[in-house]
């Protein structure tokens, strides 16, 4: 059994950071790094780049509306191939960024809105995907298991990893619980590890309205903005590791 | 005798057109897009690449200051460090849209007021050729000829071109004569191409303040920003080729 | 009969103008001035004040979303209340701004998605009156004739003005000819005029799915962005004036 | 004896927070509120505000250079007269939005690099009191005691207060120690309480470099951007206070 972690990271700007990414950077074995466009500029792009390389961590690049004050979670109306650019911009942002540190980028996870969006609809998932094959062949994307994004790659024949969400419930539609709704968090970190460790067991995710579900994953999402997060993260690894789960890149294999 | 015409285009923004980019690409043979920073958005980038494929013109990039509202012409105070990684990302995002209408950058020109600290700051030509070359060794510079910009790239045995200017005087110490002094500009189109042709002929510049000076040049930049400037494009490409003068792009030698 | 003539200026940004400002503003009578949200920055709005002054026009505060990229012609979704916040902090900025050219500014109309929202829905209407309320109850409304902006005006007891488009054509609604439609746009001067004086003389609006309606007006809309657009500005205004029909601010009332 | 305590407030920007607003606002008894220049938006700002109003804290305008990526601490370079509009452009803004709270913006104090240019170029000075006396004349500058900024407002006639910091060594010349050299900071909140407590009393401030100066002060400045800043600012209101310093608002004398 093998898994790998990944988190969002380098979503500070200016200033202001956001969450601890020297922290969750020695947990995680992929980053999805801002890029200018929710979050970042070249300096946190620069820092984040540093912090990623020194660790060994895989690094991704994570696009998201060009809307710092909304912190890309808000749905600004462009069409697909408008939102395929917008991601070419900023992943060339960031390969000419990984540049600097000698870093690679290896794979693309879309933020925020941009993700729900591309999660529920083919075209913006297929605008994405086309946009970063025409960039470079080789790079990945990272969808939610289960989703358009997932289906959008496949059909591309473009490399392509699913990921669950170590604190999220779930539905048996296969869909997150909504925010608002009992269920959709998990916020004990033993309840979650647990989960994770019957799902890499069984393929089977519990869900809040039935029976589990067969869900396909090559990574875990863990939140990297608070410090309740980091210490979920690190418990996670821990007892992963404590099973004899591998805790390994994706991106490596 | 050969050489090549640029310009400084895609330097909208949004709503906001700057210039005739469509005339101005049919007219040169290597054009310096903006890259997000001073000028230019993922769309306004897209259309300039686009077009600039469909005329078969040379593609630069254009990075400058991240100064919108200044249009790039104000030093913002930064480190020569940051200076580089300013650009690194401006040029990676150009490449990144560059690979989705299949065209490549295959030199970086810096605008404006980071241009300029280039010329005269040998520390800040260093942070430039140095974040360029590890993008790409085979990125060349396009320098404005006999400054520090050039030398840099020469010193790191990166590939350099060198610019001089269609309408602009010069001072026997081979710069430019400042903007607010008489001698400046030269607005007249058959004056700038008698110029041109001349130089080309001698390699002999003329100056305000004495005898010709040698100038080392493979491009001539021209400015796209007004109907004039159109004009005075065109009179130049007709009256260089009627010379016998080839125009081709310096990139494709 | 007498009616205003309004149109939106000061719509450049930085280094990038929009429309002629200078030849607008001499043949309007009201300039909805852009603050900072969809466009403008300090200078501009400094400079279109100054010209707004300097030829007796009345002033008002043209607040959008904060989108220069998409001209403020997107919906960024958020509450009612942030929309109203979102004009105050414009509104206020214009203010500070017309201080220093001794003008004050007498009403607010908002500007594209803004407005389009703000026409048919009624909480984010009583959003921004209340905020424009809340700054200074003497401050008018300028919404377009028939909507629920102008209603939630009313109903707050604010003071509303009504306007109508000199180059829209109209549905027996009320609303405008939707922009992919025939009909939508009235291209021709005379035609344009034509219309305006039989509704001033009689009230009624040509619709092009029925009888004339009966609407409210006391400003034209005329548009700045082009060159076609100041003669049609123009020509509204001499030929209204010939018409006998008194061109006034509606703030001056 | 009596003194404010001032601190730079609402300096965060969309998801990003900066320092213990809420914490801070319990002590002090001015609030310089960044206005979405060097930080800030819409929300922050009404958030700010709100907070402000429910402690009974005066509010100032905080402008800064239109520079988030740099936190307003660089100089961009403009005229004296932009630098004016800058600041009525932001001050307007922050009015537009206090009158949704039900506050009024009583003063001014610029931020960082405008307040460093503001302290020692006279024109600067003097274009930045312009601005605010023609926004209202009313309106009070906090400068730093012994400051250009601070003669620029009495030369001017305008109200105008003077600040000293809490935690900052003093050169004999009037002078902040530079932040590079030793003395520059004082971290310790005791040694920082008992200074201000002997200063307060004899109008005498102790510098590193000889005999203690004689400053004028109508508050304190105490800095609200991290942990230990929320204790030093809680320490020395309570010994001030125990001392029967009164601690109130210098814009309620």
């Amino acid at each position: 059994m093998r898994i790998d972690l990944n988190s969002d990271l380098g979503e500070g700007y200016g200033p202001w950071p956001m969450g601890n990414d020297a922290e969750m950077l020695s947990i995680v074995t992929s980053a999805n790094i801002a890029c200018g466009g929710h979050a970042s500029d070249p300096e946190t792009m620069f820092r984040t780049l540093t912090l990623a390389a020194q660790n060994g961590v895989s690094v991704g690049a994570h696009p998201g509306y060009n809307d710092r004050e909304g912190f890309g979670r808000r749905v600004i109306p462009m069409s697909p191939a408008e939102v395929g650019r917008v991601c070419a911009a900023q992943i060339g942002a960031l390969m000419g960024m990984a540049a600097q540190v000698g870093a690679r980028v290896s794979y693309v996870k879309p933020h925020g809105a941009l993700a729900n969006l591309a999660a529920r609809d083919r075209d913006v998932a297929d605008a994405i995907v086309e946009a970063v094959q025409r960039i470079d062949p080789t790079l990945a994307m990272l969808a939610i298991s289960g989703t358009q994004g997932e289906q959008a790659a496949r059909a591309a024949n473009a490399p392509v990893f699913s990921e669950i969400f170590a604190d999220r419930g779930y539905l048996s539609s296969g869909q997150l619980v909504p925010r608002d709704q009992d269920g959709a968090m998990i916020h004990d970190p033993s309840e979650a590890t647990e989960r994770l460790i019957a799902f890499l067991e069984t393929g089977l995710m519990p869900v809040i309205d039935g029976d589990p579900i067969k869900l396909n994953a090559h990574s875990i999402c863990v939140h990297g903005d608070s410090g309740g997060a980091v210490d979920m993260a690190r418990e996670i690894r821990q007892r992963l590791t404590a099973q004899g789960v591998e805790i390994r890149a994706f991106s490596s294999v």
